[in-house]
């Protein structure tokens, strides 16, 4: 089986079409990818200075570009997590002083002093992680997911840090094992790029950091012809969602449920307005952060409440 | 037992100190509440006009203001709901031309044409929502709920519309029967107000109605003393919860883990950074609207992660 | 020539109908008007603590409401402002810990440590404003205006620090002498507030406060039967103008240009689309404040552009 | 003297670091540039099906990448513009469907049904624009500058139709003849991007475009050593400028004021705090746009006001 990873070239720190492809796979073919953590498995103690570690643009190494062949641009491409087990018996969080949901940063500028840097080790064991050894709080399921998925745009070449149209930094905890994102082609190959491996998120990523991890995962990419996107798409057994990416926030969530509501229409066959009237009674909503360049708000429609078809 | 409701003055379109109590009840006291729905139980059928049936500023009637003996400002009240019932066999949805989160309104302001109303009568049948009787769309669980809860500020009159600081139009599914809503009493007697009951309603409540009825609920509230809230917040067996209401949907979403966080601090020991980082990994948030004057996001801490206090 | 105050009762700290008018004036009337700076005029020196003088919710008190004979709801008030004089040789500035736009506020809530408060008198002199005696800056100009002015909500009562479609805390410095200021009139009698009187100020009002005066001020308010608005209008020598008040700043705008641009087609006949294409041309914006419960902007279309009648 | 174009290869739809320079110029050096309008020239009467036109991402082509000798990582560029002729004796306008400040966007999603598509031609004659030959409106002077203007960021390549720290598409009236932008240097060469000519413009560009050029214009480029920026800066005889670029739009001016006293701390000897309290009181913004991806505020210090120095 193919194992795809970038150790002979550099990691990437934007998604698009300037670098040449890690890999080449077959639509329906299963193979392995091997992710750094978000910060280049760089922190590895407690003492460790972030503020020095990270230096940006080179934050959130990705694997990728990987070239799925026949797909073009208006295609899409369906990507099955099977599965996504850590590379590392730890998962790292931190507070960076202008970074995260509750601080000042570049783009909520203002001119109160920065918070302290920390960074935490969390333990991953017998399918947990520990938040602190000191602190006598329970277990946390370890629940991975890749906190960034993305194809390129067609012309743009997009920071690894930021989500948008094309995926990317999303941070939603239903990009797991056992579901399937579905992502715009906009360039020949796609050319998908993933990262940011985490054992355990909150919702909102309050923040910035979630139990970081270099993972091993295993997917199996489909070529959907003709699918055009605006918008990733996931499935799982319970829920068909979408996901939208802007600021401010309200606007991310307008995206995600227009992209709902159409999905509905175009494959459900419910007229948008009623779908809209619909969605107002027992749609759900997954905020992903609200810590990157863009905000991700997952819209959800529970398949329970999809039309049954005779 | 008390049966506390407005028929006997006008119903009231905001919240605040300037209208006599239409009841006094005693901490510990339980008591029956009658509410009418959010469009004073006017629309009752398909064809309804609703442009003409709702006059603004006279929209979601509530019952109140309570007076609770003893509150003084610096005061809160925890209100338990004990049980809500549907006042009616059905409840009713609309699309409101300029009203909603997915179209433009007087506050997000554009020059399209706005959509058009419309009207469902949404059947309640052993325990369950119909959402239609023609689609063929699986019933949908009645799970009922305040959307409107709140105490008076101290000088304003806020429209029942809006949500704030104060509580208000919130549209929290949390705000259900067998939680405990905690408010800040910020004038004597707190002035509690409740009503726009919901029988069903999805995260975001996107198109701005939720599956609206009249209710009768039960009720028991509790006088703490001393205790300053900024925020509301919300006890249920798994969650505490803040809510926060803002524009931009960022500024709410703030606003709720701050207070969360400052929470986990003060009554729990876990200093305030490290209950930030704690809570990007296992937090649980709630859009409860995308609608209304002020968005309400809800920020959730699952108890099985508090401290284990020996 | 009556002269308005409030110095037999209380100031007003919120704008709505539940309190007794302080006068009565007949449209076309010319009065007199004393206001207090926002500060209550309590704030003297350098060395005051402003973080215990200033009380929430008792901040920006306001002159009024004033009762204009005839008023009816659907009717304008024009407000003509004649003059006004500073009643006092000195402005003040501050610092106000959680409050302005470059710094963590109660909306926009963040973990950092708030700013030192500071205040600064600022010496009226000859016409200018001495921003300090050991700076080495140049004088301002005074060119006083009120900070806030509106008109009752039908039902609601908005503290005197917030903005809205009533008028309010808008910090425009259109609202000047020579200029005329045009409320919507939601009660009997308009009820008109005035105050926050400011001698100098910088668009955006960036720190949160202008240079705050007491003031004298003589005005004339006509009565315009049957003008229905739905937000403030301004009207200068050189500019018709429309303020919008909200969050995100990005609505605050859209209200303003969507109604300057329906006055543009309704009283001047350029149908709105072409109104809309002419404004991306020539209108002036100016952001009035930043730091307000709302943000408030004003739309400006210069007059030199209508359309010349025949 | 040098004349620099794209005619012998691609127009740059972004900005970045990935197409090879075409010109390269000396510090000092006085040079032509040609643009093209934002609709590539290919709009050229009032019955043109702009819908057609416009292809996604192929609009706003840009003359560049252009390579100043010199320019590392950490400098600035300090581009003068000597002045800036019409390529063409009109300048064209339009209401794009789902572009615009008024107007359902992808951004700002809604299911409102989108505006019509309209193109207006406006000649321009004796230093005047004609908005329309049928309207009796007066000419608008001839007031050119580039609506984009920027450099290459250091990994990414941005869309010609974005702004950002890297400067790009702001709508700022403040890049004309007699002014000088300041921009980041983040790749070697600086890789300077031009195009977007407006023959004039109203703050906002509301509609979402200005009155649109091909230009000929003639700019010195001068190399500052070890000045690190993180935004755009514009000097005028009057002003000296910051921009920001975000959203919301209170982000974008949080922004550009954090700069705009970080430079008075840092250059003018103000300390922050008093820079901040002083700009309360002088400060001038200008809201650029409020149609892009993200929007642009331009926060002014009036020269005037800056400490004399003896």
């Amino acid at each position: 089986m193919q194992i795809v990873n970038n150790k002979d070239t550099d990691w990437s720190y934007v998604i698009g079409s300037y670098k040449q492809p890690v890999a080449s796979i077959k639509p329906g073919e299963v193979f392995k990818i091997e992710t750094l953590d978000a910060f280049g498995n760089k922190v590895d103690s407690s003492t460790s200075d972030i503020t020095k570690l990270i230096q940006m643009p080179y934050v959130n190494p990705l694997t990728g570009p990987i070239y799925v062949e026949g797909a073009k641009k208006g295609d899409a491409l369906a990507v099955k997590i099977i599965s996504i087990e850590a590379a590392r018996d730890y998962g790292v969080s931190a507070i960076i002083p202008e970074f995260g949901g509750l601080c000042a940063t570049p783009l909520t500028r203002t001119l109160n002093d920065p918070l302290p840097p920390r960074v935490m080790i969390h333990p991953i064991e017998n399918d947990s992680v520990i938040f602190s050894k000191d602190l006598n709080i329970a277990p946390i399921p370890f629940e991975p997911f890749y906190g960034t998925i993305g194809t390129s745009p067609e012309i743009e070449a997009v920071s690894s840090l930021s989500p948008g149209n094309h995926g990317g930094n999303m941070d939603a905890a239903d990009v797991c094992p056992g579901n399937t994102i579905i992502l715009p082609v906009n360039v020949d190959g796609g050319l998908l790029y993933i990262g940011d491996g985490h054992a355990a998120q909150g919702d909102a990523e309050v923040c910035g950091v979630a139990t970081e991890i270099p993972t091993l995962g295993t997917l199996r990419v489909e070529l959907i012809k003709g699918l055009y996107l605006r918008n990733p798409r996931v499935e799982s057994n319970e829920f068909i969602m979408t996901i939208g990416s802007a600021r401010p926030m309200e606007d991310a969530a307008r995206i995600a449920f227009y992209e709902l509501i159409m999905w509905l229409q175009d494959d459900y066959g419910i007229e948008k307005l009623i779908a809209y009237q619909l969605c107002s009674q027992v749609a759900r909503v997954r905020l992903a952060n609200m810590v990157d360049t863009l905000y991700s708000v997952v819209a959800k429609f529970p398949k329970k409440y999809l039309p049954k078809l005779n």
